[in-house]
């Protein structure tokens, strides 16, 4: 029964090796339930009264203040690199294959910290604006409660997600250890320009310098045209404040820019007419290129895209209908359009955007597959509204170059990867990391 | 200092008692900062380097695979009703006092429980879709996750949300035990369409029929035309697996209609020629009438809104310049317009929306205001793009009726309040829920 012919005219094929038209799903009834009885179970489906499960069978747990989640779900979370807090660098991985939709919880959100989350008390607090100034002021988080707030969903992702696509061989590793450095969210608090505003900007000042109140005291340079354009002062993630390792009480948010300038637990911004050159911009956070130079302040975080699901990991079972699904966002604007091969690149279809399509966010792209349980080979390439295009890998290392031996996961020795990624999938459903 | 008089050309008053146009803070850096003069403070703020508040000093939290929230934000909960679970309704409202923005954490999201959350294994749960359909289907959450998906951001409120307001007095409670019934998510799973695809459905079928597998097995009848419309078999919350008492792992999600509806842990769905005529639709969930009659099978939550920051609990520190900021949504679409009253309705002005306006879904309003220091009754009241306005109290109570007695806030004898409330501030800035 599982593999029982399909009615053609009504299960579309728009490229190859079983990627279908979307209104395959709207419109396909009997033709979808022919292809789906592989993994529907009819048997006794009619009988009426239900069996009782045995927690239907007891009174539920009763309902506590701020919930947490069910027990079953202990396995969804980020992974560690650094699970003692020895001191180097901390950071936490993402599950994107194990969520859906385009929210990441706060909970989940990816962390990189050099000396973990400092214990703020918000009543505490402050947050200096001086430098080249009219007027330098302090803000208390009660002042800045009072300003006109704005909301905006945004991803944030550090300029290392996805730099052990470097390696010149294929790591072997799930998603959350390749790309898991990158989260979405609505961020509101107050923009930097409203602040900027009360305290006047000297015409002298030409980038703003915000620091931390980790304890190396973070400090990031950004050209102060982005923070008199969307950067914001944020106070609250997904509707509550902001989680610990995200900066809690405050952290600066910049659309769309490499992760570590968003600058969390956030204590002041200092105006200046030139970069701060700080460790992190000058030594960490650029792109190396293949004759030895480096991309030094370059922030944007360019077009992506990724399968999710199915990925390395998620085991699929059976041939037949599949949902291929994932996650493409651009740090230049709103995703136009994303394309999807199940050929490893031969043919290519345009798969359906999640309504509503924000910049700067995360927009989930979906499309319809009919796996035959033979080899496949599944991408998906992005471009955004500006018309940059996610670049295959071959081209990104043809222009950014690659490294000449295969590191270990965690080991970031270049930034800024965005090129495709690529998961074969075996005849067993298995899904593998692959260069393709 | 801090009421000097500002330059009225910069800020200009929209209605009456200091509500402001919004470009006030866009053009008015020298205005606003001599409104705002009492709250930023100045002092030492040019000095360099910062002092080292003790946090910095010492090495921050290790990061942990799943984040909590900060230790200061322990008071940011659900309120219950019934906190030791007792036989008998489970409350817990959402403090959208304390929140920002338009997403509510799972955490955090209203619930109403007969009998808590079941405790139930996703591997042995199973979802069963019979009655007149043209072949009775049982699915997995394996199954489930084949299928194509949507997400959609949507509120969902609880039918007796805002029902002290039907008393004859101002019940004296803050936003939360008087509207904290209602919460907005992103859900994601499969349409209920795409499954009645799977089943095919008889001609016959008007209603469908949904159970839930918590002990008193909830059933709630729906049109088919709903089901067949927007109606989700919800799989995620915000991008993670729902919340126990939020229906893990599956609940039924119908846009726009009465909580309640929204049958949690959902374990069938039967299609029927008629209404169940269960409980809680015959008795619970129906509105009364001045009349004596009631309402029956009247399913949308309407146009509503009220206001966040300032509300009663939330203690303002002095004259000077605010933002009034507040929730606005309808059962019925998009919201088109929110307008703000300071003087009880007096005169009003039409406050900003935050974009995305999406269907169904919280939307954020915000409207500057010059607090002179003296009395205010602020409002908000809303239209959605359908042209349904929400009601002022009055003109509510003249169709729908008002209790003869004060109630407790925990007694729900009527239905889908939708009027407008208002908040009365006193001379020290303390908020007071009146009817104006």
């Amino acid at each position: 029964m599982r593999r029982k012919q399909s009615n053609p005219d009504l299960i579309t094929a728009v490229a190859g090796n079983g990627l279908l038209d979307r209104r395959t799903f709207l419109r396909g009834g009997a033709a979808m339930a022919a292809a789906m009885t592989g993994y529907t179970v009819t048997k006794s489906a009619a009988a009426e009264p239900l069996v009782n499960d045995p927690w239907s069978l007891v009174p539920g747990a009763v309902t506590q203040p701020y919930e947490q989640r069910s027990r079953f779900e202990e396995r969804v979370v980020r992974t560690l690199n650094n699970p003692k807090g020895e001191p180097r660098t901390q950071n936490a991985r993402t599950p994107l294959h194990l969520l859906n939709g385009t929210i990441t919880p706060p909970g989940q959100h990816f962390v990189v910290a050099q000396s973990g989350a400092p214990d703020i008390d918000p009543e505490r607090h402050r947050i200096v604006i001086h430098g080249l100034v009219k007027r330098p002021l302090v803000f208390t988080l009660d002042a800045l409660a009072r300003y006109p707030m704005v909301s905006r969903m945004t991803f944030i992702e550090c300029g290392g997600n996805g730099a052990p696509l470097f390696s010149p061989q294929p790591i072997q590793a799930n998603l959350q250890a390749l790309h898991g450095l990158v989260s979405c969210s609505e961020w509101t608090g107050v923009l930097l320009s409203t602040l900027l505003e009360e305290t006047g900007v000297d015409p002298k000042a030409k980038w703003l310098i915000a620091e931390g109140a980790d304890t190396p005291n973070l400090t990031r340079s950004t050209p102060l045209s982005k923070g008199l354009d969307d950067a914001m002062i944020a106070l609250y993630q997904n509707g509550e404040r902001l989680m610990p390792a995200n900066g809690y009480p405050v952290r600066l948010l910049l659309p769309g820019w490499e992760g570590n300038m968003n600058i969390k637990w956030l204590r002041r911004i200092k105006l200046t007419d030139a970069p701060g050159m700080t460790y992190p911009e000058t030594r960490t956070y650029t792109q190396l290129l293949p004759d030895g130079k480096a991309y030094q302040f370059y922030f944007v975080q360019e077009v992506k895209s990724f399968i999710t699901h199915p990925s390395p990991g998620l085991m699929m079972n059976g041939a037949g209908l599949y949902e291929i699904s994932g996650i493409a966002y651009s740090g230049d604007g709103k995703i136009a359009r994303v394309m999807v091969s199940a050929d490893g690149g031969k043919t290519w279809a345009q798969a359906a955007l999640q309504e509503p399509v924000l910049s700067k966010a995360f927009t989930r792209f979906r499309m319809p597959w009919r796996w035959d349980g033979g080899p496949a080979v599944l991408q998906s390439r992005a471009w955004d509204e500006r018309g940059n295009a996610q670049p295959t890998r071959a081209e990104f290392v043809a222009h950014r170059g690659e490294l000449k031996t295969v590191p270990s996961v965690a080991a970031f020795p270049n930034q800024h990867f965005n090129g495709v990624t690529s998961w074969a999938v075996d005849g067993k459903g298995e899904g593998k990391h692959v260069y393709a």
